[in-house]
């Protein structure tokens, strides 16, 4: 039997499985007892995303280096905001995110945070960007909140049609709600379209009221990466913070052949990034660069009893809102030093090249069709079997993901490209291979097959 | 010598330390070299939570149920916000926030999520709250957001004074900012005065525009428990949405002497819980109720390859803004189960009293102010020794938690009360009894003796 991704169970079977791991009673059960109950009823219904076959989402089993990392911090349970509640976790995590800075060549001014995921970066850093426009403006966002701004409800993040829908939350939780967002168009690669930015950027009406915005290198739905330099040139001499949202895509401008596709990033305002998607490292692992450090002070409030102002020893929470986060640097830092970094660009670099000759043997395929040249470890395509229907496509690509999902062998993810549905590839771990992929693909002509 | 907190060690000797650990070079290393710097380099410089003399915060070390579910984890980095990414991650999240809802006797309407932090809980129900005023007023308030208002800068979310600074990062991050802080001032066991509470709610002027009332079960100040049925009941024939901030001490309505305090909290319309405070369960580990579960649906987004509209699979990551979050619920789940629910409230039991008899043995003490009652378990004191002049004695406060810091051979935090300095004690592992308590003061007796 093929390994599977996961046991194939249906939610109702999964949960009278787990039914005993929930149930609250008095008495308790032995380690060993608890152990065969999770080994049993639990693991088999977990997704192995260490599979050849696993090529849906940007996830990955732990990283050797990351896994021993990732057990001292388990073990030590360290709160690594405040000094006094781990001088260690505290020192380490403004340490590790510096290092992490000057390996992706920012300036000698940026600083790092960790945060707990990308949605909450997105959050951030265009909550940074509000207050900066309140100084401009001459109040405290802090105090003030939107209200401070003449005309609030005129104020605009630029997006590209495919940014995350990570950025439609941060608006909404920001008050600025999803009216907000200027959805630029994309360009044939699936990049924001530059010449269009420009245009709102060059009109009048809502040039000054577009207080960020947010490019994405390496998009979540077809791994497009917008072209960073070129729309950090396009805000030039406006009042707009330019983010770069490189969750996804920043690993990949540590391998030297895909790096001039991100260009000019550094240059960005701030720039978020997960490590726990392709690096192997414990989730949560998210990191926020700001390109000036002193911009993290907006994110601080100081405490009597927690973070006091007058404390003279490192406080990393007072670059973010949470009082409590765990010791994540550990981990990254571990698994990056395990595997050195010429090993890290190799694990980087295997699934690029994967995904990039699986779309140069499709080129000429007649039953499938590429919805876009890959620029990183992600192809959307159709499988258009010569005499289906044009309006029956749609529902084929479906069918395919289901028959897959429901097999529990193999994992793609489903997506619309250009209005239509398209079966998703992704590969981020360097256990999926060229050849896994192509038979994925021979399994989804098999599964049209029975449509 | 007495096993010390932490090495004791200065930032900069710390940061000497550790710099090999971020030191990313091309070059790796063993496993086993890096385990060996990990263990001489970082671990001296964490804290250890276990300790009978960590009296600071609320951090305690993995529980051994919590740890085993934490390793399972850890192994797995399961993804739970969507059925495909994790079908037994996802399933598991679900069941057990149901089970926890019913543990602490919430309504059949009730759901929870998982979340990453308390701040993040705090703010995402308030975010709740203003949608779901929006829709009174007819509205989508993700869509418009704010603006959305006729007066959105009269908008007020009451609070005690004693409230979590959470909360001013919720109302800062939602666009409200601080201004629409309404801080009730506190009764003498510094719980939110309800008669203070109630004047605010039948004053024509602000009564319409109280959006949520946040009670506090539990402050991380000085422990004081909100009357939360009272505040409900002031609240009742208004638009306030209450929210009970039990990050804290919600899991003290599991012991039964206790469980009186914290009476009507289920009536809320949601409570935060941090499990990780005092449960030893890694972080992070927090959790949402909402009493009724429908109103988590004002946080979905529904995407086109991810947490589908039609996808006829549980979703967790809909009730919530990341779309990633680790399995936290198997760590939490492992270690009620292991325990069982008897030894549970032993455990959380435990630190109670000792504070509690703590507070009693120093009643007559003629050189301790206590400066109140403990309901749970933080007492705030001032050491007043005899002939120490009063204009000093918020130095010698402050003296005697640097000694503290400095040694490294015990931990107690510094606040303020009544807007005077004192020395916050706080238990929250088992390990903390009533003479380690005693052991501390006379610690600081001595201390302050050499001021």
């Amino acid at each position: 039997m093929k390994p599977r991704i996961y046991s194939g169970a249906k939610p109702d079977a999964i949960a009278e499985d787990l039914r005993p791991l929930c149930d609250f009673g008095e008495d308790g059960m032995s380690l060993e007892e608890l152990k065969g109950l999770i080994e049993e009823r639990l693991v088999p219904h977990l997704s192995n995303y260490g599979l050849p076959s696993f090529h849906s989402f940007f996830n990955s089993p732990p990283e050797a280096g990351a896994e021993l990392g990732g057990v001292v911090a388990l073990r030590h349970n360290q709160g690594v905001t405040n000094w006094q509640v781990s001088p260690g976790g505290a020192v380490l995590e403004e340490l590790c995110g510096r290092a992490l800075g000057r390996l992706f060549g920012f300036p000698e001014t940026a600083d790092a945070t960790f945060l707990y995921s990308g949605t909450y970066a997105n959050q951030q850093t265009l909550y940074m960007a509000l207050h900066r426009r309140a100084e401009e403006e001459g109040f405290d966002f802090a105090a003030k909140g939107l209200s401070g701004f003449r005309e609030p409800e005129r104020l605009v993040v630029a997006v590209s049609e495919q940014a995350h829908f990570s950025v439609r939350h941060a608006v909404r939780m920001l008050g600025l709600g999803e009216k907000s967002l200027l959805r630029v168009p994309v360009d044939g690669r699936q990049r924001m379209d530059v010449a269009a930015l420009q245009d709102v950027l060059s009109n009048r009406a809502t040039r000054d009221h577009v207080c960020a915005v947010v490019a994405t290198t390496g998009t979540t739905s077809t791994g497009a990466v917008d072209q960073a330099g070129a729309v950090i040139d396009a805000c030039a001499g406006t009042r707009a913070w330019v983010h770069v949202d490189g969750a996804y895509g920043l690993a990949y401008t540590l391998v030297p052949e895909w790096a001039p596709l991100f260009a000019g990033f550094e240059r960005a305002d701030s720039v978020s990034w997960d490590p726990h998607k392709q690096l192997g490292v414990p989730i949560p692992n998210s990191v926020l660069f700001a390109k000036r450090g002193a911009d993290f002070k907006r994110m601080a409030i100081y405490g009597e009893y927690f973070n006091r102002e007058d404390d003279p020893y490192p406080n990393p929470g007072l670059k973010s809102a949470p009082s409590t986060r765990p010791m994540s640097a550990l981990a990254l830092a571990a698994s990056l030093r395990h595997q050195g970094m010429a090993k890290v660009r190799e694990r980087l670099r295997a699934p690029l090249e994967a995904v990039k000759a699986f779309a140069e043997k499709l080129a000429g395929a007649p039953d499938v069709e590429l919805c876009h040249a890959p620029d990183t470890g992600i192809l959307c395509l159709r499988l258009v079997p010569k005499g289906t229907p044009t309006e029956r496509l749609d529902a084929l690509q479906l069918h395919i993901f289901r028959r897959f999902q429901e097999s529990g062998e193999r994992s793609v993810a489903i997506t619309r490209v250009g209005g239509r549905a398209a079966l998703r590839f992704v590969a981020v771990s360097p256990a999926v291979t060229t050849d896994a992929l192509l038979e994925s693909l021979e399994a989804a002509r098999a599964a049209a097959k029975d449509l």
